[in-house]
């Protein structure tokens, strides 16, 4: 089969293509990053973002770790099949969660879960006490009030939910997500992210120490803050996920440049209006996601960021709207760039907004080499 | 096991829930919509927002057809598995998809493809003069200017395309899909698409049929023109998906009220943040999907309307904010409403802004009746 230059690969559209030498770049990135800071973290990746059980070991085998990190019971149950056995779940748990936790521990998987109330501490604690087991439990903190988590200063709370706990669960330490990082603009701003973040779980445990809890995990956690911290000192551990992939989110907030991102749909052109300046691909949300993280960043990617279909960023394109099953790329708004002619059947890459997101559509990634040579397929799972 | 008032199913959250009986007057609602418009149209029902085999067999026999529409190959496939032989795929063609398409035929499928360009017509008549099979094609009108097709005044353009199928292809008709009709704000704006719709259609397959080409087809479809069209006349079928569900974005433009809508996610409460209002639940964005239709209509629904556990409305609570697997309810701005007291372990259910999004976070339905029982899971699928 000849190799058209536009269309260089017999591949279906859309398809989701990870380049193989930029994930183990980025891999490399957070092993040397965190092996810099102050301190002496392990890490504890977070594969919400990869739901793959081989990208999970590329991950773990570069970083040098077998403990991680997951969003849903099903990722916990699948890595637990490949041989994972230090899981934390780092979502709130409730009572109907509780029987699958249960089962994991059983099997010698030790499962952590979290919570930042007395409810669920009750539970918890009450599951615990009627099935003679002691789940270990975080205190999920709140650094910089973005979403759950008790406050690192509001010590009768730490201590009611420490005290709720400790009869039958077991308290193994504090966590929190730095999510406020994501709105950060500068080096400055992330680096102080990671120091609030730090700073917030170290006082937190404080309070749980000085009341004679052991408490030895803390857990602290995002790619932005991550890759900016230079102390880890008393951090026992780091959960990070998207910069295994990077998207333009981060590279909005200038933790990556567009050219670090190893992940990208593949689509191919339908069709044009060339009288409005569009180019109709069959990569549309369904593919991309609905994913507008950058819609609040200084520069707004529409739906991704336009490539050719060897990688390269072609200048000002982007995903300006999206239906289902139909992508329309133009020019970005104030850009004096022209639409190259690109016929029908040529190939393009889009970078995604959010790499959680847009792997999240697909069931599979196709690995390219360097070359754009497909290397492997890695199978992707969805669900809870 | 008792059941509590709050949590009362026994099903792992987040989940997707189907209303039975909610689903079938909707069905019943489209069915008696078209029998009532002048003319005889068939229905062709888009199968895209379901992707279920399950589904779909219920909606065409509550329909009386056989014939459908997917949007992707890989619906085709599936469908055709389940005895459909009469299938429309409604995006543009190109040469990578035409082997699936003559597999297809082969198996003797009546798969008719669409397009709204030259090159995409030459490369469909290359490929059936070269495999000695005649492709049946629609041309694509644009009847509204949102997304892909061909003009209906550009007699030129459009016997171009003809002249170039004709040697070995097989032209069919038109087809036209009204997108512009979501940004419809009252019943006279939806039926004044539908007519435009329509006239579209009509004005683009005179200019064909008075040039000797039979074009017998002629095909429309988008859930808020047939919902309101009075006049079908020369219409020789039409296709709607989304009002199978119906969601808020379609409430939104007053084609159907929030307890129209057949489908929600179930969630469960994780915790709170009360100084600021919020109540926190284990149906993110993941579960949810990233869909933000809402956002630009009059009432902004966040990432969904919250209901009780039942399915009852509760006022003016949305998802205000979506982490992958956390959602933050609060009340919408400017309400007066009050949060209620929700304890941890709360079951609610939140309305889709989109379902045709929302369906494709998840790979099964449970289908519950009005009593709240559930009488069948039906499987879903995803991909290309």
């Amino acid at each position: 089969m000849s190799v058209d230059i536009d269309a260089p690969f017999d591949i279906q559209t859309p398809a989701l293509l990870v380049d193989r030498d930029k994930l183990d770049a980025n891999l490399e990135r957070m092993r040397e990053r965190v092996g810099a800071a102050t301190g002496d973290s392990k890490h504890r990746p977070h594969l919400k973002t990869v739901k793959s059980a081989a990208l999970a070991r590329r991950i773990t085998k570069a970083l040098g770790t077998e403990a991680i990190t997951v969003s849903t019971l099903k990722e916990a149950e699948i890595f637990a099949d490949e041989g994972y056995s230090d899981i934390l779940y780092a979502v709130g748990i409730t009572s109907a969660k509780l029987d699958r936790v249960a089962r994991l521990r059983a099997r010698g998987v030790d499962l952590t879960v979290v919570t930042d109330n007395i409810a669920a501490a009750r539970i918890v604690a009450g599951y615990c006490e009627n099935h003679a087991i002691a789940i270990p439990v975080l205190i999920e903190i709140d650094s910089d009030g973005h979403r759950s988590g008790i406050s690192p200063d509001d010590s009768a709370g730490l201590l009611h939910i420490a005290e709720t706990l400790a009869p039958s669960a077991e308290l193994r330490g504090v966590m929190t997500h730095a999510g406020g990082s994501y709105d950060a603009a500068t080096p400055e701003e992330l680096r102080a992210c990671a120091e609030e973040e730090r700073e917030a779980v170290l006082r937190a445990v404080r309070i749980l120490r000085d009341a004679g809890y052991p408490a030895p995990m803390t857990s602290i956690g995002s790619t932005p803050t991550v890759l900016n911290t230079l102390d880890l000192t008393g951090i026992s551990e780091v959960r990070a996920g998207v910069y295994v992939f990077f998207d333009l989110v981060m590279a909005g907030i200038g933790v990556c440049k567009p050219e670090d991102i190893a992940l990208s749909v593949l689509t191919t052109v339908i069709g044009h209006q060339r009288d409005k300046g569009w180019i109709i691909t069959d990569a549309g949300w369904m593919a991309l996601s609905r994913d507008r993280g950058t819609a609040g960043q200084a520069v707004d990617q529409g739906y991704g960021l336009v490539c050719d279909a060897r990688g390269t960023v072609l200048p000002d394109m982007i995903v300006s709207s999206a239906n289902q099953e139909h992508g329309v790329i133009s020019i970005r708004t104030g850009s004096e760039a022209q639409l190259p002619d690109l016929p029908v059947g040529s190939q393009l890459r889009i970078l995604p907004n959010h790499a959680c997101a847009t792997t999240a559509q697909h069931s599979e990634y196709i690995v390219l080499d360097p070359a754009g040579k497909e290397v492997a397929r890695w199978p992707r799972f969805s669900g809870w």
